[in-house]
């Protein structure tokens, strides 16, 4: 059940072929992404050709206009404040309750995961994460040579009673914390439901346990009931990751942590030698942008976008795809994660898709032992209606070939 | 000669008191500095009010009406390909020649530094830097847990004569790298002189060296010839690091890495578990202000502030200033150097000088051994004329009542 590594911190990036290679995943996915005759479900990009150019212009010279002298100079460590009262106010739509002094703003939430793997992991420390899990937090994590337990998840996110059964076993090492996207998980698109989020907070009081909560896709939910955050039931308990790269934009690099005072106060120290502050002047355009009501009508239709697309998919899936493959149904986020028979192998077949002018992320990017080979994420938020159509049409085709090659070589008897 | 000292990577900041106060250091001064009572000499700010907001406002206009869906997305790790290019143009100015493939943006050249710490030292590793030195470079290098070597500076820069000695001790490990500051160095104000650049070109090439040059403020000279870089020397032997922080704006956060190309890559992948990319909003404004001649334009108005108010300081030290300080006279850049006389600590002096609504960076910071005590930092490119004029008065009666308190005690009579 827990696929354990160790990384040895010694020889980091000299020796460490396995860490440069997941985080060369990421990247070449995003010069992919970038080439523009690829019809790219890969990445985890938000649309912003459905953002209002014209608004955040009018944001944007405000800020220039009134904030000028503050937007240019260095700014405090942990954030312009009046951004994180604002964040208060993003954090509160998803019934969330926060204190400015406990926030600390981060560039991008990829940052928080840096700073988080840096403080908390010495080398040999246990940390759980779900399998599978968001790429980034392992090339975070990794370098600091944590030995990880995974936990699998199903259609109602991370299966606790495993967790339960790993804190029993007599020989485990107490976990450093219990990494989650609770929300339209990053890859599978799944959330976390109730009965299980009351187990794992159940789970942290007995085992006390640390709790990273990593929220990037929270507001995105396009239907059903938002399920409450881990932070608001426990808060003594949880770090918790937000970001506006996905509810506002991603080119600002804004993102924040909430987590109990000493905490907050120690990321601060790592993050001034790791960049001095974020942005002043993007912090202020969040800022300004988040005070006015235009950014929740601005959300909403960037959902409706969202959702349109999603369910396209997953018609498109429907209909293309063999019978042998399954799929997650998320609620909201950017993700649907795909299942094909065991004997596939998607980082194999990518460079078919990719002779085919398509791209997805293979299911081996988010296994910390890079299992999960017939497995990959299809991003639905990027591309456009008549892109995911074709696309998926021409990525089940190049499925169904390998299917009917491993028949057709008697590969199924054995 | 060389105090060294040694940090244990694996107790990390819970048991590292002396990172944690080292990095508490620049914070706290960056707070002081925010209070408007307060004359700073603290801090390393440049001047935004010499900066045209109108200019600013363009430019920014232009990106977000030509660029709006690439400023707001995700960018490329390693940078925006248009910006290295004016990078390339930047670095020009300096006689230094450039590939735009040998470069990556960084968050603020302070990450360039922290992925530089990350890359090159493992624990126990020596390394190289001058005496006083970057706080911000010893902030970043610390937590890996090198063993500093420190080479005293003069007024002709790092006296390169004693490296030379310690590389030729037979007990001398061989350094990771060398780390200096060759121009107007933070904090002491000084220039490498030819005949030490030389030297050190000369001592990277026997003895395998590697040296990172860190030029945040090469572009600010007010007089005088400048010296030609260490990367246009030896650009196999340097990681050059350049940002705009000092020369634009560090509200954007736009710094970079000049470097051999396996030296790149491998930031790169470090980078990307850092914070993915930098602000590609950011970068895209930093591109078009850097392709309009305005901005040497304005460099150059800049340049006549910063001289006039290095004038207007050194000519209040000379008044002021009791006859037992000395002080550097830098031709550039944004801090001269003060030393008192041995028996002052100025870091027990700084309550005294704060009562009297003043603010200093004491020399301790600059030492990794926290020696330094009887010098301090002051800043002159950020607080106005008057200020300065002031500010001096005050900080000179309260070094005088110092030294005459040191006197009274009849401290000079052991």
């Amino acid at each position: 059940m827990s696929p354990e590594i160790i990384f040895d911190p010694y020889t980091k990036l000299y020796s460490e072929a396995s860490t440069l290679v997941r985080s060369s995943d990421i990247r070449d996915l995003l010069s992919i992404t970038g080439r523009s005759d690829i019809i790219s479900f890969g990445g985890g990009l938000p649309y912003i050709g459905g953002l209002p150019p014209e608004e955040f212009s009018r944001v944007m010279n405000d800020v220039l206009r009134e904030g000028f002298t503050e937007a240019f100079q260095y700014g405090e460590t942990g954030g312009l404040e009046m951004l994180k009262s604002r964040l208060v106010e993003v954090m509160a739509e998803e019934g969330l309750s926060a204190e400015p002094e406990h926030i600390l703003i981060t560039t991008g939430s990829q940052q928080a995961l840096d700073l988080i793997g840096r403080l908390f992991i010495d080398p040999g420390d246990t940390i759980v994460m779900e399998a599978p899990t968001y790429v980034g937090a392992l090339a975070a994590f990794c370098p600091n040579g944590p030995r990880i337990t995974t936990i699998p998840l199903d259609d109602m996110g991370m299966r606790v009673e495993l967790l339960e059964e790993e804190l029993q076993r007599a020989d485990a090492s107490a976990p450093k914390f219990v990494y989650v996207v609770p929300n339209f998980q990053t890859p599978a698109g799944v959330t976390m439901q109730k009965s299980r989020r009351d187990k794992l907070i159940e789970l942290a009081e007995k085992h006390d346990l640390l709790i990273i909560e990593d929220n990037p896709y929270g507001l995105l939910r396009f239907e059903g009931k938002p399920e409450k955050t881990l932070a608001s039931r426990a808060p003594h308990r949880v770090v918790y990751l937000g970001t506006l790269s996905k509810t506002v934009s991603p080119g600002i690099r804004v993102g924040w942590v909430m987590a109990p005072a000493p905490v907050v106060e120690k990321l601060a120290v790592l993050k001034q030698s790791a960049d001095l502050c974020s942005s002043s002047l993007n912090q202020m355009f969040a800022e300004a942008y988040l005070s006015q009501d235009i950014w929740k009508k601005n959300l909403e239709n960037q959902k409706n976008i969202y959702r349109s697309r999603r369910d396209t998919m997953l018609k498109s899936l429907e209909k293309h795809f063999p019978k042998e493959a399954r799929w997650t149904h998320p609620q909201g986020g950017l993700f649907i994660w795909v299942t094909l028979p065991e004997y596939l192998d998607t980082s194999k077949m990518l460079p078919l898709a990719i002779e085919q002018k398509l791209a997805y992320v293979p299911g081996t990017a988010f296994y910390p032992d890079y299992s999960g080979a017939n497995h990959m994420r299809l991003n639905f938020s990027f591309p456009p209606e008549e892109q995911i159509v074709q696309g998926i049409k021409r990525l089940g085709k190049v499925i169904r070939k390998e299917i009917e090659l491993y028949h057709s070589l008697g590969l199924d008897h054995p």
